[in-house]
């Protein structure tokens, strides 16, 4: 009878396990990866030294009279955009933060591929940096198809969403009120990337002027 | 001894299943709630009959000469809107869009708990709908403290949180690419709460103008 009674209790712990593996299954394919990043960036951005940023040195061997090796809003939008290793899709209103513009830079010169769609209005106007990524050999385009191409957004490696509020201009970065959401959520992403594409294959590839 | 083994067998049971519990409470407590919203709208939005949002009338009763019925990103972003049912924290750089405005009044009118914050240049602008508000007697203020207070957010309910690109304005919605991020995710909302407040409180309670 004992013999009856462990082979019960045996039986009724390996259902309980088939059951409880299953039900974990399905929680996991449910539920997003661990560590999702989400994180918010609020601007202005104090004024500091961001020279770490783009070398090896260490934040205190510049010798500008800007406070060094701050944490800011900007060094952290820096530090998101140069984490690209594959790709980085830019769809800005204005950009002529010398910054974020030596970001962009630097990746087009370590082999990221990065593609820059703009405002046709904003391209031209003084302090652009527009002109510069193309004059680099960067692919740039102007959104012809409204009124404003008003987005400010990008996309890392296809994986990480960076938007908000923030033009990306010296007196959005210093002086305005502004937000910057920075998400891998595949639910947020995925939409941005095909407006991207969209937007991209909408426009007229003539626009894209390399320098000759 | 077969006592003994039932005994071991029902152990080692009591032991696995109280790790389990511990296990998925863990993982719980790591994950986020299943079904959390998550939706991006984009702009230029058709235009299109949005009268059956704020009605109880079928979307073909009115008489207008827009298409009915449609589902947009507007009337989308309606609806978020309107789905408050205690508070409504708005800040906004331009808000001229009169179905975005009849969609806060509306709020107000139904005891929903509305603050504005808006940007101290742009409230007097042609089209503000600002006044509008404050006449209705709704509390809005104005920043003082940057260049521009040029967020797009809202909160609805302390829960969701509506941000974006798009300012509140008709040209927005109906002529430029813009973009709208709708979200439950608690690491995104908790921040934009605590940077309302933030401006909430240090802004000059006296612009907050109640009409007389």
């Amino acid at each position: 009878m004992s013999g009856m009674w462990t082979v019960k209790v045996l039986g009724l712990g390996v259902v309980a396990l088939s059951l409880g593996v299953e039900l974990l299954g399905r929680l996991l394919r449910c539920l997003r990866p661990l560590g999702t990043l989400n994180e918010v960036l609020f601007f202005p951005s104090e004024v500091a030294c961001v020279e770490h940023i783009f070398t090896s040195l260490s934040p205190h061997s510049c010798l500008c009279p800007l406070r060094h090796g701050a944490e800011t809003s900007l060094s952290r939008l820096l530090r998101r955009i140069l984490s690209a290793s594959s790709s980085l899709d830019l769809c800005v209103f204005a950009f002529s933060n010398v910054n974020l513009s030596r970001a962009v830079l630097a990746l087009h010169a370590r082999g990221v591929t990065v593609r820059v769609l703009t405002d046709k209005d904003y391209v031209a106007i003084t302090g652009s940096q527009i002109g510069v990524l193309r004059k680099a050999g960067i692919c740039a385009r102007c959104d012809a198809n409204s009124v404003h191409m008003h987005h400010k957004f990008a996309l890392v490696d296809g994986r990480l969403l960076v938007t908000g509020s923030l033009n990306w201009t010296r007196t959005a970065v210093q002086s305005n009120t502004e937000n910057v959401l920075v998400t891998e959520e595949p639910d947020l992403v995925r939409p941005f990337i095909e407006e991207f594409q969209r937007l991209w294959e909408s426009n007229d590839p003539a626009r894209c002027l390399h320098p000759k």
